[in-house]
């Protein structure tokens, strides 16, 4: 089946889905998600991320230079999605979501607490790329809750549901893993 | 806990994984597996793949200007895994694995017939990125296989199992569907 141009996104899924929260000149606090993210480098530790052009995020990364990507998990879908709403600029969406701020230790955007994943990034680079721009980060701090990484150094999806975008509001949770030999 | 920021990618997971095909000035074709790969423009279509800068993928792709994102269902994942191995270039891992090339319809090298989904792409640009190299490709022509993409327009996990790369041999598949309001 021939997929329209426009829409071959639709088919280069499920796609993690993250949180990112950034800091305006005058210090208010954004977060919005985002599913157009990927790791692109380990050493320098870089990760790229597509925002359209009249992002909020996309506005206070350029003007602070710094951001934190928050990956959610399944727990808190609701509270993402209220994030993904279109507030005017300036209102805190982690606020606004019920959610929890935290201090980053090398950013100044505070991270989002009940995600599972932090990963605090410095704005090293910018590409044009059509409607989107791809923003290159560099990774300065990454934690993750408790146990959720397990003894061979895998994320370990028996400990923690990780949502993926699926389109719209629908989302995929993996919860089987299969190993290759 | 705090990861070791080389290893930072390994808590951005899980990974959609995709068999790259490409063809060298010869004509020998070549596929790769990358997970580094996400949209990032929808009109005009474009996606971005990050790769190392040894991999034979990225040597054919300058020389040649194209190549095929083919999305693999778990039914090939030990195909892929033969794929993956570093055979010398102008091996074609298509043939090793058992996979078959199907024509694509608007670049020269072949998609893989067992997979669910082709991006047939030429290359638009390239930015440096630490150990790797980001590869920008406007789609082309979108293919997919069947009814894997439901009457909303999203993919369809309950018709295929999409693996989703957690790291060494591990990966995930989606299953589960959950939808916020």
């Amino acid at each position: 089946m021939r997929l329209e141009l426009k829409k071959f996104y639709s088919a280069l899924a499920p796609r993690l889905v993250v949180l990112v929260s950034s800091v305006d000149g005058d210090g208010n606090v954004n977060a919005a998600p985002f599913s157009f993210v990927m790791p692109v480098s380990m050493d320098p530790p870089l990760l790229a991320l597509a925002s359209a052009h009249e992002r909020d995020t996309l506005a206070n990364i350029r003007e602070t230079g710094e951001f934190v990507v928050n990956l959610p998990s399944e727990e808190i879908l609701k509270e993402l999605w209220v994030c993904a709403k279109n507030f005017p600029r300036g209102i805190d969406e982690i606020e606004r979501s019920g959610l929890t701020e935290i201090p980053s230790e090398r950013v100044n955007p505070p991270g989002i607490e009940e995600c599972v994943a932090w990963f605090e990034c410095k704005l090293v680079n910018e590409f044009e790329a059509g409607d989107h721009v791809i923003l290159l980060g560099e990774v300065l701090a990454a934690r993750v809750k408790g146990d959720i990484i397990d003894e061979r150094g895998n994320l370990d999806i028996s400990s923690v549901n990780i949502p993926l975008h699926l389109g719209g509001s629908e989302f995929a949770v993996p919860e089987r893993v299969v190993s290759v030999k």
